[in-house]
């Protein structure tokens, strides 16, 4: 293969800077892209690319699509998953595949006989501040983890339209905390109990769901994570890690506007945290996008499967029925 | 009352401090010590107080007690506070008052009959760092509290003859976190779930308890608190707490041993907190100490009462309760 | 003006870094690049330059340069901005503009009766930790600025080779700091005194220069600046500045490589700072030269001017002249 | 010696410190005082000290003194030390010994005539914070020192009148500095160069001296110091060390009143540094006067000699000669 022939299916503010990092990918070429909004679509001519649909289908018979994107709407996910597989396209799909399990375990089955690579998007993992923790986690500095506590707070609450088709607070921000929990420490789930409230909008519990989470996992050898959520941090975005082991502990902490401090007669002033996650994580974003050309090219495994989706559904799976029925719900229950 | 006169029974590491502090508070005079040990009974001489006895009883027999301080072992607390409340002598009395529940609820009827003060030693109450972060609650900084966050490990576990008489980490350890949790948002805990493992020493396991533990408390408003502990943070006794509100968020941090900062080729290096208990919270014990005999001093209500003592019992129980049925437990369980 | 064509002179690291950040300057076209070096022609080759040259005046024959940037060696800069000045072509030049006070005066003067604007590198002004300092000191946060502190150690000493016609460390290294010194508060420099040792490396002694130096301004106002500057820090690159007022003081810090915290039984272990300029100035360079191109599309001033760069020189002349006098010199000295 | 009979001359703000801290000396009696003021005395007699005098001459005939602590003005410092030399009484004396060389020459003489002790009460050095810098620095850890950087600031002014009397900032003020640019890297300057400013208050000015200042220190090695100062920190006492090697770097920073760190929409505030030196330094005057009483107790070296008086006094000469003739001015030239 010479140029990595790339396509991209959702030009929304997360499909916009997947464009905007392959454009600056050596040995990657964008040869279409498909939104079905028409500003989605002048946007990416005057990115100069010239393919430009509206409808998936279309975008698929291109000739010489090596992969795609996937950045398209949830419920989406899955059947664009599919047509890609047995057009034996390459996947880089935005999380989660699907909302339902048994449609993520048909697809992934779909994947499975195709012999394409299908990678998730779970963006974190390449965050520099989290990934340099697990690196130190394997080399050993912390020798054997016993707890992980993840801190992830949103600066403010989606629309509560969005919320309604989200899945829940724990399908839909958790996710990635549940992927992290599983990343940082290579251990599997087994139990999770899940604890929540609306503390912040009322109308969040008119739409079925909460604002605050607290979720406590059980690890396969008993060493445990918790996790917090809410929806609105007055301070911004909030994302940090703690994984305390035998040895040591580590913090992966938030990133701040700026380093500066400020001395006045009522306090030392430092900055906020950036803002939310395309500040956060653009970097982590450029890397993310990298990595799954890099694993296309070089025919490598790719970093993030399909059962790593897998799992952090079943976990958030889990964490829903915990909350509903108050009490630790195995992952052997979800299935 | 011109001078408080204050006796004080076991001379232990906790029964050495307070008698240290209060040498040095003005308006108090002690008049007398117990301790069965002949080594602390030479170690009060050598300290100027001619009143020695191995019985508590015959301490209690001075003329002209106003108040003791209680240090001795779990299992007299509930009896030395009896005897004491009925002589009309007002106690300070180390955290328990008894691992029962029953008991305590027993020996509190008898003090409110009493006319005695009584004050337990939930001594972190004092603590600059957390009496700081409380006080900012108080003003409204951080508006409606939603999460409270309490890390609470020590540097090395106690040997394991205590463990077996110690009640369990929840009663010995995590009670002092129970107060906290009450103390810095003043709300009541409704429900306690605990999930516990042995990830330290096997030999504590075997001794019937756990050396690690995480505990997920719901106030009555819904809101929650989070627990961590550990018996071994190799760094050091780590006392971090964060509350997390709707306009904002306060953490208190460890106190270091020292504000140095290194920077070689390999890393910049931080002191590590302070080594354990007797360091961190000296100065808490002395600020205790002296709030308690200006309650008496000045007839005042004292900080932490009788029922302190007995709700963060209670919330001990159903930790002890949920660990066991690994299910959440209302308090109204534990009765 | 449709789009701005540029073209730069020199691709050395800097020229490259400059390179690469116009390829991804919307509203630019890179018309062509010259370097000796034939690696060089053959890496903008790679980049998809198609004119490139190895000489000069081959490159200022193109037709319709609307600018350029020279990244060239120093003793190379006043002859190319004053060709370009004569050819009507805008000018981003590095840092210095000469090492000889007539020659750039000479220089600025045939600037001055072109009409092209004329840009000069110093980077640090865009860099985002020290920029927000300078924010901060315009909305007042400090009140009046007493004391300037700037801290600028590099990582390790260029060859004396290098150095043998740098300039010396003043007009090679502080000329930054002397820049910073004179953005941070809007203050011209009256009186200079500077103090220097060979602590690092005799070789450097050999060379004519020092590797260790502290320099003390006084501003017009009698407020002062400290500086001080290392060859060699065996931690990185250390970067940082404090200003002083009668109202507060302001820190720019270090960036870190992460933010990640390391708690062992040893120490509590940071990240270092980021190695040297080429990642701490990572950013600064991209809005540097989106900068220039703007003042040039906007036909508005530039940020950085040929007076700024004559001020700087002038303060290094003078640290010259007090290290060798071993007594305070007047900048008026310096004519 | 059974216990250390110990009198203490002058109660101001230093010499109630260094009673209170006496009275919780073991091995040591405080058997005199003596204060002009009757309120000191009366302060005295509060505290349990039956022998209190109004004259100095009165409190030396006492018999058995071991020691005296000097806490009187500046201007009795000399004659007081002298005095009790000629007694054969071991000394503690506030610094400075006298604001005129010859006649701190001439004490120092009578003291080396006399087997008395001598220490001065250059506090600092006992700071935990700052101790531990030097500590770290014996140890080699930052191997050569090529730069110590000082910052010391009062949160406010002292009163005019007092500062008409007090030798001028480099005599009162930053005479401390320079016995701690001594004591960190146990080296001997041998230039100053001093600048300063009135940046504050113009009555300062008028009274003969600066409030603002920057002094370069050059070590006999060619290693340098800077000291800057400032009479008003709006943020409270600002005491910072910094000291640069070879093999690293070392920070000793400010005390804060807390460790919390608020996070709200705005900001992220810490609480300030400790007020001023009664709050930053009490752990440090503790130590201090052990370190004096145990120096004779056991007949060892006093850990601040009369030489260390003499050199701070001479820098600070030099800084005050130099900021008038506006020159930097060798160790030599001040006899």
């Amino acid at each position: 293969m010479n140029k990595l022939k790339i396509a991209i299916a959702g030009l929304g503010r997360i499909g916009k800077i997947h464009l905007e990092n392959l454009l600056q990918t050596p040995n990657v070429d964008i040869i279409g892209v498909m939104d079905p909004d028409p500003d989605a679509i002048n946007y990416a001519r005057e990115k100069g690319i010239d393919n430009v649909f509206q409808d998936y289908n279309q975008l698929l018979d291109l000739r010489e699509i090596h992969a795609i994107v996937i950045c398209t709407p949830t419920n989406t996910h899955a059947d664009y998953v599919e047509i890609a597989a047995k057009s034996g396209i390459h996947v880089f799909c935005e999380k989660p595949l699907d909302l339902n399990l048994n449609r993520v375990l048909e697809v992934l089955e779909i994947v499975k006989k195709s012999d394409i690579k299908l990678m998730l998007g779970f963006n974190r993992r390449f965050d520099k501040e989290f990934s340099r923790v697990k690196h130190s986690i394997n080399k050993g500095v912390i020798g054997d983890a016993h707890l992980v506590k993840i801190t992830s707070r949103d600066p403010s609450p989606p629309p509560v339209s969005y919320i309604k088709t989200s899945g829940g607070l724990f399908l839909d921000m958790t996710i990635h905390d549940f992927d992290m929990a599983r990343f940082l420490v290579d251990k599997e789930v087994e139990e999770v109990y899940a604890k929540g409230a609306v503390l912040i909008d009322k109308a969040i519990s008119d739409a079925g769901d909460i604002d605050t989470a607290v979720i406590v996992l059980k690890y396969s050898d008993s060493s445990m994570a918790i996790i917090d959520n809410s929806r609105k941090a007055s301070y911004g975005y909030d994302q940090r890690i703690e994984v305390f082991g035998s040895k040591g502990m580590i913090k992966g902490n938030n990133l701040l506007k700026d380093n500066n401090k400020i001395y006045t007669k009522d306090q030392i002033g430092s900055s906020l945290p950036m803002n939310f996650f395309l500040e956060r994580y653009s970097e982590a974003y450029k890397i993310e996008i990298i990595d799954f050309t890099n694993a296309i090219l070089k025919n490598s495994l790719v970093s993030i499967s399909g059962d790593d989706g897998l799992q952090s559904l079943r976990i958030g799976l889990a964490a829903k029925k915990s909350l509903i029925e108050n009490r630790p719900v195995k992952l052997d229950e979800i299935k």
